[in-house]
């Protein structure tokens, strides 16, 4: 049964998705710096009040783009924690390349972070936009660590494997080189890290 | 014996000592947005154009003062690997820690990246800031990864254990809770953090 009276406009699916491609679209193309909410209000055609009231910035809109980016990727225990953590990881490299070489042509060698960085530089200028961010890596984190709980659950990792902790390690180790270090990422290094991090180091 | 003839004047390491003292206090105490190389300049008692000659822009000064504080932590093997990483890691947590409260009164229960997400984000602005944010982490990694194969043939990691991974997975740990999920990083984080990493998760 629907309500007899409605309060205001239901939001719009359809619109929705409609600002949320164009406004992928338009950020890939551009990079952070010439990306506009003004020109992803006209590619979508809606007004742009219309998203300044949900994305009071331009950082607010970014942050829900790349939320609807990461949510594209799945994240499953299959079975095998080794080939199943190597897929995400490799999901997570590409969602990285894909940001980092916003608004850069694909063959510019630019190893740098770009989007990536500029994302978190916003996070932490403008607390609502680091709380906006947080939220988004606790709601998307909390999958893989549910597949680190089933792979324990399944005897494939050691009963007091701690999954927050394990997780840091995997994902921090592809932040850290993409972010800090500028080394590169990649299958092969995700074959290593994963690897690395199964086994531990001690002798 | 000193050479006959000079070319041009010698840096004067008292001079450069001063200046990084005052570029480091003014950046502890003003934060980023605030920092400012005139104001460096007259702090130090040195001439803006000085500084403007080693360091062109802002950004320039501000990685040079955060490569300074670097290298006044110790990174030694001294026989005991756990607690070697354990002292180190904890090293980079307060450095951390001081470089994202600059600007901030220390008890303003702020939680977010400051200073250590502005240099990310100037780096992968900025090919140079990038290149000389690269060159002060391969030169204080290269330490850190000597301590590591130092422990290994002393037989404390495992024969192929790949430094460079392991370090990535412990110092990107931190760095992804600071900058990315906003989650806290301190003692009790660090010791999980060395505990999981040499280890291992498999059964």
């Amino acid at each position: 049964m629907e309500p007899a009276v409605r309060r205001g406009r239901p939001r719009s699916e359809a619109a929705d998705a409609r600002i949320n491609g164009a406004a992928l679209e338009l950020l890939l193309e551009r990079g952070y710096d010439a990306f506009s909410v003004d020109e992803v209000a006209v590619k979508a055609g809606v007004a742009k009040t219309t998203l300044y009231r949900r994305w009071p910035t331009k950082d607010h809109l970014v942050v829900a783009v790349v939320a609807r980016m990461q949510d594209e990727v799945p994240v499953e225990y299959r079975g095998d924690v080794r080939a199943d953590l190597t897929r995400y990881l490799n999901a997570i490299v590409d969602g990285l390349d894909r940001m980092r070489l916003a608004g850069r042509p694909a063959a510019s060698g630019d190893a740098s972070a770009g989007l990536v960085a500029e994302v978190a530089a916003a996070a932490a200028r403008h607390a609502d936009i680091g709380s906006a961010v947080q939220a988004m890596f606790v709601r998307r984190n909390a999958l893989v660590l549910r597949l680190i709980e089933e792979a324990r659950d399944a005897g494939e990792l050691c009963e007091d494997v701690e999954p927050e902790v394990l997780f840091d390690q995997l994902a921090g180790a592809l932040y850290y080189r993409l972010l800090i270090t500028g080394r590169p990422i990649g299958t092969a290094y995700v074959d290593r890290l994963v690897t690395s991090v199964l086994r531990g180091a001690a002798a």
